[in-house]
């Protein structure tokens, strides 16, 4: 039986994640849920799934409290305060972090220091902090298995290849809502227009970060640091019909591939199952109905986040942070109808050059300034403008 | 360093081997070099790479010696008898077997119950006697890493990979030189048509089994022995850019593909060097440049060798090497001119359906008996057309 946390529990990660144990009762037993914000999910899938912790905002408790009922036997925690902690109970396994932003770095760290499974589909914590995640994921012996298509595509066409074999990995990028629309017409589009993803529904940061392809940027980086890669050892594909999820390359001119329909309970499960792989009762992938895989190079002209993703990639060290924190700022701007969509990329890629980047080492500190001094830099940027 | 002999070195397989361990002489050494009838390739093999034993045909014994000289060092053996007791020597740890026919099959048994590595590119002994070999195989140790590229895609999509989570095995082919022509034109197709395939330069028999698409069907059975399927957990697809080489299906939805460019070197140096791989030196693959993938069902209305050997894997016992047979002789008739393109099927689907078909246990006997027996049968319907 595996004990398993979820961060983010009423997310899409968080539900599905619920959906996948909840068809293998007897392997899964649901230790602790939290969330930020959506008391009445919370409530119910914590009768559903009597967790032993319960965690959302310290302001939201008495609400909790009153909807779980006086028969309710776990313990309610502060989704603000006491998420390291829960993730270092001896007494969990695996640790789901569907919860997004900046807020996972903490939760994420101390999972990985007390060498648990950790399931990250948060970008932010790999892309601000991956070299510390990984390195303390090596002391501990904590293993990662990302829940992200992408990246748990990678991992699993590594599984059981011997690493210093790889020679290049190639991730698969829908090309995002933008992708047929000419670059000229983007100082138009409005907030409405870009939220409106042909095939994904996802919150409003991602999707704005699809359209700008810094979702795939961020992408690269995650990846550079899961698997140890250098930059250009990465590249990324488009292809539209989202059925590859990534290709990895070996130095003899073999590639692997993991392919699948596009729902998330396959690397979900994957994750939580691993090394295991159980029955997903999901329909099969039928290629003949697809007929065509598609694949082309990303457009650097029209798409600059993505080279911009991987010179910070190439750089490193705490321009990564950088990119995440000052991206947070101008998609929130154009989010609030502050600034324009094609102001986005310019105001990223000035924080990101002003930077003085620096070695992060293992210094949690290190990040957080210059996640702290992005968003001032940002903010800045912003406020020129509109000015 | 790691002692190779090659059986059937002067042909494509034979050829490309060499050019591999060429590449690293530090690596492998030849012990022992095959070949049926082109000696004069094969002496100038034996000069290149000194190995201990040539083997050739008797009658070109004296032909061999007069071309390698005084100062050759090697043993010159009979191609015909001495194959399976060199496939057995201590000195040689991979067999690569690029000879082609029923012949290959008791050198292959040796080299298996021998346990060595053993590199198959033949196709008729694992179609005849592929239980046998596997089970020889499991009791000795001996590891059989087909040099195929499809079944050298399955056998590195299962690595690493947990045996009993495998579903399906997606096996493709690229629909052969008749995919886009009518099936009512087949009546009129000349050996001369035939033999111009689109996209490989074959041997002439392979070829026509390409045409009929019945070389698919032998990759069906061949790939139920390899790797322990059902017949029903095989599919084929029809995919004829050929460069998704094969695919594995898991439980749990998620699909394994291998790619890469058509190039045999890369499977070849793949059997021989596994479980690492080293560098090729040839050109990465693009899929940027090859832009699409297509993916389609095969006719079996159009095609029903494949129907055939379908229903022939999942019988089993002395009916693949009935099939083999059949088909042997009956392509043999087209390609003499006896027999019209169409009449290929018939001839082979009658031989396999009269055939009583018996369990093979551990009895080659029984599957030569089956072989001879499906030749003498198929000659009788060759005949019967002709009168």
């Amino acid at each position: 039986m595996k004990r398993v946390l979820i961060l983010g529990s009423t997310g899409t990660i968080g539900c599905n994640t619920l959906q996948v144990i909840e068809r293998f009762p007897e392997l899964f037993a649901v230790v602790g849920l939290s969330a930020y914000q959506n008391v009445e999910r919370l409530a119910q899938q914590a009768r559903t799934f009597q967790p032993d912790y319960v965690g959302i905002r310290a302001d939201q408790h008495e609400e909790l409290k009153n909807r779980l009922g006086r028969d309710f036997q776990g313990k309610v925690c502060d989704a603000d305060r006491d998420l390291a902690d829960l993730c270092s109970l001896d007494e969990i396994d695996i640790v789901v972090i569907g919860m997004s932003g900046g807020a996972a770095l903490e939760p994420f760290l101390a999972a990985v220091k007390s060498g648990k499974i950790v399931a990250p589909a948060n970008k932010e914590a790999l892309v601000m902090a991956g070299e510390i995640l990984m390195a303390e994921a090596q002391k501990s012996g904590a293993v990662i298995i990302p829940v992200d298509s992408e990246q748990s595509a990678i991992f699993q066409c590594l599984i059981g290849q011997r690493r210093e074999d790889l020679k290049q990995v190639y991730l698969t990028a829908s090309g995002g809502p933008l992708k047929d629309i000419a670059a000229k017409r983007f100082d138009d589009l409005t907030v409405d227009e870009i939220l409106a993803h042909p095939r994904w529904t996802m919150g409003p940061k991602i999707t704005v970060d699809s359209a700008t392809m810094m979702n795939k940027g961020f992408e690269v980086i995650e990846a550079q640091r899961l698997f140890a890669l250098c930059a250009d050892q990465i590249k990324v594909l488009i292809h539209p019909e989202a059925i590859v999820h990534s290709l990895v390359g070996f130095c003899d001119g073999s590639v692997i591939a993991q392919l699948g329909i596009t729902d998330m309970r396959i690397p979900i499960q994957y994750a939580l199952t691993y090394p295991q792989r159980l029955s997903s009762a999901l329909p099969d992938l039928d290629l003949t109905q697809i007929g065509r895989l598609h694949f082309e190079s990303p457009d650097e002209q029209k798409f600059p986040a993505l080279r911009l993703a991987f010179e910070v990639a190439h750089r490193g060290g705490t321009l990564p942070a950088v990119l995440n924190a000052a991206d947070e700022v101008a998609v929130d701007a154009f989010l609030n109808h502050q600034i324009r969509f094609s102001r986005i990329y310019g105001i990223v890629e000035t924080v990101v050059q002003r930077h003085q980047c620096q070695d992060v080492g293992n210094d949690l500190g290190c990040v957080w300034e210059a996640d702290r001094w992005a968003r001032q830099m940002a903010a800045e940027e912003i406020r020129k403008l509109q000015s």
